[in-house]
């Protein structure tokens, strides 16, 4: 089923990213990355696996993964006690830059390896079902994809990427950023727009009726393990994040997406990530779906500006999943 | 009669921001903006009459109303519940980039075509006594003009911005941003620090003795017809609107200003502005003119060092005419 | 006694620096700076003695100073009523920002001038034991110093300058930000990452482990005299200050150093700066050094993803301090 989304005017994500990925790499001495140029001739960023990478690296690596259209700013607020700083992201078109870029869903798998490839590039493959609903694709002369990983790709994935974005090999980077590392924490972190737009999908709200949007979310401590990592960097949206969604149609529609949008509305809400995870031994397609979302939201019909709100931010639910107090 | 203002080494506001009109151009796409040439030769840009525009236009049209001497961000707290998002404000040189540029000061009419321009173009023209005052003529070799409007200018209005800045048509940009829109809607908040200028003008605080100022205020959501988003984008400011002002001269001047300048000093305060308006039955002139500037104000004397504050932040009212709850 | 910092991936902190120093230049007029050449060769920037300056001149300054590695930006919160504007510093690599390039530790000193030397510059002549510890020399074809002075520095000082970088001097910059102007203001509360990096090496934490980190402080009004405006500039950061510190080590160090990194954690704390100076007969070397740190501190060790808090944000000494209420 395609969308009904005029995506006749949708810029190139993968060239307005590469001067940002360029940017990554003229940098790397001062944003501690490694660059290495893969025997595929690929380039590989390394954000926080031999290297530290930070914090201001996983905010430009956010803005990559949403295609060059999205801005990620960290500034410090008091919503929540012991974790000041927090994540304001914008995009000038959210479907686009949230969906069609920054989402991870391209599934990369061989032998051992296994990660969900994020960023722009996916718009050139197009594997995804959700291309032939947004009725996107991507010509480029250039792609860069976002793993979450701790490990390089293997010479098949980076073969496969470069097979199904019809580039050679060296036209392609790969940033890498495990879980743990700040970067990682960011630049996941940095999805609470994009969760929110995935979510407005999965209750099939249509995407052609969203006009814009905005959403915060506080940067979590990195944790000891994998499972913790993914478990604060979810709630850290789940419990702290807060968006503000403009949309076309009628004051209903906006109303139940209101109600519905919120982690809340969720028979899995009501404690750490990582607990529900383990509680379904690990089995992501066990969780509920309609948990992935910011806490709190507030939904505007454009039309009759009528606004309306869902959801609340929980800072104690937060504090047990950040580990406080220690 | 003139301002004591030294204006000699004030930059060319239209200079500054001709790269700033030419982004807007380049990533056309990217900001969902319409670009058109005109029978005239001026360059019209849409942002958000038959294109959706968005946040992030209005941002950058906002900047550019400041004549590329402002910073305008987009960042979330939680001072209003509801509204979590907000717009920052500062500039470099804030009597220029406000009072110069950014007011919407300029009576462009032609039959039924009625709109204020603003924005460094009213610089290259001065035809209003506010430049008088100020002391400052623009030259450059383009000129920006920005309009709240929904319509193109007909030829004779391009006709006589051409004449009156002393330029061909083909050096002439328009940005159009109807009210209702959210690049509107965003571009008139981002007037709080120019609200503030302009009503220390209208208070008769000598500019001269303005130092610096930053303002922020909440972004509103759009509302259904023109009465309650004007309401609305002026009640963000009224109600919502924070400034930091910095000032030359006396303790009991600035005591004065702190008392005066912010909205709650006008007999008008006290219901959402679409009620006062029509109370007046939609005559702008009788409207206190003291009511327009921001909710709460910090003034600072910089010669001694001490702060004054007045007014202050109303939650209530801006829930009330901000639509909310629904 | 040198550190175990890695420092052979560091970047130069001067190369970095020259284009934002050239943007100082080009841009003097919107930021209101005065442009000299000395009679050395030398280029003088005056930020705030002959020129008016402001807010975002030193905002662009602490950039500067932080050696081209730092974010700061503005924007308002809610944390302290009255003084709603707030500096947010984030550097991608914070040691060599902060205490490699942005603490002010060079003496510049010939007859009665002194003043004590900030910025990248310092990296070049390496004249401060702690460029041994940290075991970082800079080499750059330019090199800036930012000085918080209201005179401009002797040919004496200069040419000490100009000898100990190795440069000639008209390769070198100097910026002059008087203690009491607006831009002074701003780049030395863009310090309260650096006072924490600072007090971290005072307290002997291993700089190797410190990964990441973020802080915040408030704006505060200039003060009327060279003492009080001092006195403020460091209470926007003792009582106001804010900061995440990202650790690599075990969690009893992370907690140690979480309850002696804050400004409370020392014996002076407790009333404004200028009183504590005043007490001492303004003699700094009787001052507790421990005295200069954010109010308020979250300490994350990585590897545990454990989290500690330490001191408090002190909005009642903030508003003593600033002079507030009048």
């Amino acid at each position: 089923m395609s969308s009904n989304l005029d995506t006749t005017q949708w810029p190139s994500v993968n060239t307005l990213t590469a001067p940002l990925v360029q940017y990554l790499i003229d940098n790397a001495k001062s944003l501690r990355l490694g660059i290495e140029k893969h025997a595929t001739g690929a380039t590989i960023i390394d954000a926080g696996i031999k290297v530290p990478g930070g914090l201001e690296a996983g905010r430009l690596v956010a803005e990559i993964c949403m295609g060059g259209l999205g801005r990620v700013s960290l500034t410090a607020n008091p919503t929540f006690g012991h974790w000041p700083w927090q994540l304001n992201v914008h995009s000038c078109n959210p479907i686009l830059s949230c969906l069609g870029s920054q989402y991870a869903g391209w599934s990369l798998a061989h032998e051992k390896f296994f990660s969900l490839g994020s960023g722009p590039g996916r718009a050139m493959a197009g594997r995804e079902e959700l291309y032939k609903e947004l009725g996107y694709q991507d010509k480029a002369d250039s792609a860069c994809l976002v793993l979450e990983s701790d490990k390089v790709p293997p010479t098949e994935v980076i073969e496969k990427v470069a097979r199904d974005t019809g580039l050679s090999a060296d036209k392609l980077t790969f940033i890498l950023t495990p879980t743990r590392s700040l970067a990682g924490t960011v630049q996941i972190v940095g999805r609470v727009l994009e969760v929110a737009m995935h979510k407005i999908h999965a209750l099939h709200f249509p995407l052609e009726h969203v006009v814009d949007g905005m959403a915060s979310a506080p940067v979590p401590p990195p944790a000891p393990d994998f499972l913790n990592g993914m478990g604060r960097t979810n709630d850290a949206i789940l419990f702290g994040g807060h968006a503000h969604v403009f949309v076309l149609g009628s004051d209903d529609a906006a109303a139940e997406l209101a109600k519905n949008l919120p982690s809340s509305a969720s028979r899995d809400y009501g404690r750490p990530f990582a607990e529900v995870f383990k509680a379904v031994e690990y089995d992501f397609y066990k969780v509920d779906p309609m948990l992935f979302s910011p806490a709190a939201v507030t939904v505007t019909a454009v039309e009759s500006g009528k606004s309306f709100t869902g959801g609340k931010l929980n800072a104690e639910l937060l504090d047990k999943s950040f580990g406080y107090p220690a």
